[in-house]
């Protein structure tokens, strides 16, 4: 381990080492919420692509793993040094490299965080829509390799399909560039997509252009309450059926919104069922007559309420939902899982079945829109029984997930935890391309090794 | 060859195998305009997705090159049997399997036609947006084979954004099934995503899950003349930035705009520079509103005049541009380059040049939001120095786009006619992913060969 750091320094340099007493917190993700810990052989730093290259061609050289990490806000352990190796932390590539703001166009590098691609965004009167949770501590690089998704994906789509251009490393220690800056291109196979998501697998991306929006004149946040979660379900559907398309189609059940109902942005409310949460925006005139019709849907599906928050204050309060919901007994195991969005009530009601049957509290909240279904179950964390029920249960409900026609994960990945609900729910076809991929562009298997794979190779 | 159409017939059986006379229509595609033709050692008519397979596994047992064929309307020679071997012809797999209207899905099999799925589309109430030309004759298959655009892909994407699940023959033929009913999917790597636009070199299309919409309820169709090149440029950002998003943003430029004035669908007008052609779609109001803005728009860049004709004669009008424009002389070699946006009239001025230092007409039309530029060079199909001009001006175009930060192909991909270009601009690293791909889905390279591909291996 000394001769290997002492390497790694060579090319790092003194400042791409971090000290001993730095190591532990690279080596987790947000899982070390259900004790999901690794071990690195050396970290780095990196100051750049090349720096990155270099680092990978020794690991290639020397038959070590890399493990790729950005922000380490991930939920599924993909950044989670799980056989050791060397951890690669793209932290100090955060320049940004080109903002051409009129051509709604930013080039950056892969460790600038979510948070300050929104500001950037922001100030020059334009628009990043891609929202995951944990935005200050989230790298966009990292956001790119999990394709990450949030509320406001819904209408403008996940990370990666607001990348144009990747600047990608790939072994043995190559820089690559896929894409360009058509908004369409046809040339070769669609490598830019094909890492996006790949978690750090295929490559490390190290630099990105992407795709602003100018920012919508006028939003507008609104809140529908139901009692009945069946309602809810038939509301979202003639929402969707409408042809309207809010940026966010949210929904949080009445057992998550109890959780933090306390600091909601608006009055109290009687007990409901479900609660969606939508974003109009776009013109003035627009999104009032949207407002206007979507206030009609919900009358005639016999919405306790009707509520329009300020935008921002709301969006807060969902992304420090996950946080309220942990604090309810200390602790939680929540899955990603997606079903068509006309079986939402049907996974929800079987998510909640789940939760008596192995006798844990259970709640709710997505991107109904889409599909997506957060599924958790809350445990306290010092009980091992709970974790141990709370992981079996998530395992019945990747089976469900599949079962009603949809997938394992909507927006987390696979990573680390998800290895064993994807080998059960990929047919041996689809596993074997799969495995064709990752060893045509990693044939010795050094690159985040274990992650977005099934158990064994098949 | 006698002994390989009898193998062929066991699997296909007598209605799959072509009569002799038939087998030359399977030999080319559009690319027949400009002399492209291919030999076929034999053409198979597969009923199913499990002859597909059969069929594959025969070719891959006896080193024999697999062409799958859409309905060869491609404009790159993608579906031509360059260096013979069995053509595989999709046309008898147009089932439609499942239509469900409410939920916004129809899983047909690759063989229907655009038209076809057009059409079912509408008898429910909802829309498939993506609109390539010759949709009677071109099939879906082929059209997520090759990720076929047109007009209305502006908005709404192309035909791989609208597809969310594929059933693909693989190598050596095996059946395999990609995507899922969720609307996103972290699963693993985007296998779907890579099929698509793949052209049939990793695999054969043939069946798909398709992402309806709700028919926008109002559509109004916009042209705005424009005299000067450099206003329509400056017009057409401004219309990006305002954040608008019409379902249609294309151009039509004044000498392509000639060819086809005596049929176009509106009163005619004083010599332009270029046209603008759009489509807002939506609800009543929002339509209306968005027409003021645009109409604004247009009056301060000094619009010509601003016309809105029906919509569908509009668009069967801008259909048959390219037919018209080829009437002109005879025969037109055409590229579908693209390029950032705000570099278009740059793009157009090259492209004028270019065909004055050819000495042919030049003219140009294509999808002005997504930057897509149909770069055609008139010729008289009779003259072989006239072809081999247009030919060469065409490379330079290429490499124009190119300089622009552009790509060889916004849409009609690399097929037979780009190799060259794509080898000249792709970095070694960017085409070496690309070979590893190939490779590792058809270690035979018998997948329509040498197409989407480099012109040597590299």
């Amino acid at each position: 381990v000394q001769g290997l750091r002492h390497d790694l320094s060579a090319i790092v340099g003194d400042e791409g080492m971090p000290s001993e007493s730095e190591l532990a917190t690279y080596c987790h993700d947000a899982t070390i919420q259900r004790g999901l810990r690794g071990r690195a052989d050396a970290v780095v730093r990196p100051a750049d692509a090349r720096q990155v290259a270099r680092v990978l061609a020794y690991c290639y050289e020397q038959q070590i793993a890399l493990v790729p990490r950005g922000g380490g806000t991930g939920l599924a352990g993909g950044a989670t040094p799980v056989v050791g190796g060397v951890v690669c932390s793209l932290e100090r590539l955060r320049s940004v490299l080109e903002i051409q703001p009129a051509l709604w166009r930013m080039r950056v590098q892969a460790g600038l965080t979510t948070a300050a691609v929104h500001r950037l965004a922001r100030e020059n009167g334009l628009y990043f829509a891609p929202d995951p949770g944990a935005s200050e501590l989230s790298q966009i690089g990292g956001n790119a390799a999990t394709n990450a998704g949030g509320p406001h994906a819904f209408k403008y789509g996940s990370t990666g399909d607001l990348v144009s251009e990747l600047e990608v490393v790939l072994a043995p220690g190559e820089i690559a560039h896929f894409g360009s800056g058509a908004v369409k291109d046809a040339c070769g196979y669609d490598l830019r997509g094909l890492l996006v998501g790949s978690e750090g697998t295929l490559g490390v991306i190290t630099e990105l252009t992407l795709r602003l929006l100018p920012a919508p004149p006028r939003r507008l946040a609104m809140v529908l309450f139901l009692e009945d979660r069946g309602a809810a379900q038939r509301l979202l559907l003639e929402i969707l059926a409408s042809g309207l398309r809010p940026a966010v189609l949210d929904f949080v059940d009445g057992k998550a919104f109890a959780a933090a109902a306390g600091t909601f942005p608006a009055s109290p409310h009687a007990e409901i069922g479900m609660a969606l949460l939508l974003e109009l925006d776009g013109l003035d005139g627009q999104v009032q007559s949207e407002r206007a019709e979507i206030e009609s849907l919900a009358a005639q599906h016999q919405a306790l309420e009707v509520v329009c928050p300020p935008a921002r204050p709301l969006w807060r309060w969902r992304d420090g939902l996950s946080l309220a919901i942990s604090a309810q007994r200390g602790g939680k195991i929540s899955e990603d899982v997606a079903v068509p969005p006309e079986r939402l009530d049907q996974a929800i009601g079987a998510i909640y079945a789940l939760g008596e049957s192995y006798d844990l509290p259970a709640c709710t909240w997505g991107h109904a829109g889409d599909g997506i279904v957060h599924a958790t179950f809350m445990i306290e964390p010092s009980c091992a029984s709970q974790l141990e029920r709370a992981l079996a249960a998530s395992e019945e409900v990747f089976d469900l997930a599949h079962e009603l026609g949809g997938t394992i994960t909507g927006e987390h990945g696979v990573g680390w935890t998800k290895r064993a609900a994807f080998q059960r729910h990929t047919a041996k076809a689809a596993l074997r391309a799969q495995r064709q991929i990752k060893d045509a562009l990693d044939p010795k298997g050094l690159l985040n090794p274990h992650k977005n794979c099934p158990l064994e190779n098949s």
